[in-house]
């Protein structure tokens, strides 16, 4: 029964690894529909939402059975109950890449404001947020999770920085507002993607250090 | 022993609906500072946010030693993991407040851009789909559930009205970019408490019929 109970968390621990990989794609594909002003990219991204959604129901369904079958406490009891918080905001990330392929198609109705750096700049940190802080919460990682919570400010940076860039453009020509501010949104969804990955990471710091390190901002 | 666990429950539930009564206040405040230009106000709410943090911490404990302890099965079971996912959609529109004074008290630092009618509107109606998706879930009242779901639409409309009518602002006077900008990050603010109030719904509905009415925009 033990070693069922050990190969049952093994299980959830992949299945949530999974669900981390599929949004991960997701907020990529998302990006790649920006840049490239692929909207056929970024409607298959939207279809695929309800896959994330049903895995996350998956993933919580598992958890309560655990619990209410194994009657788990202490350490593995707070893990399954972390799990179930952190698919929440795995599923809210898949959203996020929702939102961004929204704008993106919205953009692609106009001619292209300019190529984008930042923005994919802005991905790759957020993705490798989300990547480090899964593996600190399956690793039970503190450190490694700390180290992904000191990098939201990187994400925070960027974003202002590519807010003051498009703020030029909307100052030198009102046409290019629309499409500036539908930007500077995508700019916005990327750096609540970063805030979900640091919300994880703060779990995963409470989880094994019993430390609260509330993200309260800059 | 049963009915010290309903009274443990019902403590519960007290605890949530005041952590849901100071959030409210919270976004309250913050909106008056935006509103009475009230920096001092904006500082107060920003320096009460540990306040929400910590009873989240306080109610995320008790779930955990009420499951540990009491070992519920089935509706308790998914009631207080349903509590424990709700009072972090709680605590982050506690940090949406702080977002608000944050541009509210930038926005100070500059003559005020025009008189705010539909933000405090916004406000209000978020403001009761919050209480409506909480008392929802006291009182496992999966129709006002719904209720309050249909209602984020009102609140996604007046953001996107809200942005129209700033856009004119920033075509006629690109003076007004910054602050225009600004007060469009305050109207996608009060949109996403609008959401987590629209997300603690739906897990009411999902709670009490197993239904699951996944917010997927327009």
């Amino acid at each position: 029964m033990e070693r069922k109970f050990d190969e049952e968390l093994k299980n959830l621990k992949d299945k949530i690894l999974k669900l981390g990989a599929l949004v991960e794609e997701q907020v990529q594909n998302a990006v790649n529909a920006l840049v490239k002003r692929d909207s056929s990219l970024a409607k298959d991204v939207i279809e695929k939402d309800t896959q994330v959604n049903r895995i996350e129901v998956e993933i919580d369904e598992e958890c309560i059975r655990l619990i209410a079958l194994r009657q788990p406490v202490g350490v593995d009891l707070r893990f399954i109950t972390t799990a179930m918080k952190l698919v929440t905001d795995l599923e809210r990330i898949g959203d996020l890449a929702v939102d961004i392929c929204e704008r993106a198609m919205e953009l692609n109705l106009e001619p292209q404001l300019k190529p984008f750096i930042d923005i994919p700049r802005m991905a790759d940190i957020s993705m490798q947020m989300l990547k480090g802080a899964l593996d600190a919460f399956v690793n039970r990682d503190s450190k490694l999770a700390q180290e992904v919570c000191a990098r939201d400010d990187e994400v925070d940076n960027l974003n202002v920085q590519i807010f003051r860039e498009l703020l030029t453009f909307m100052v030198e020509d009102s046409h290019t507002i629309s499409r500036a501010v539908r930007i500077s949104y995508i700019s916005k969804y990327l750096e609540r993607v970063a805030d979900h990955a640091t919300n994880i990471a703060e779990m995963v710091v409470y989880l094994v250090e019993g430390k609260i390190i509330r993200h309260m901002g800059a």
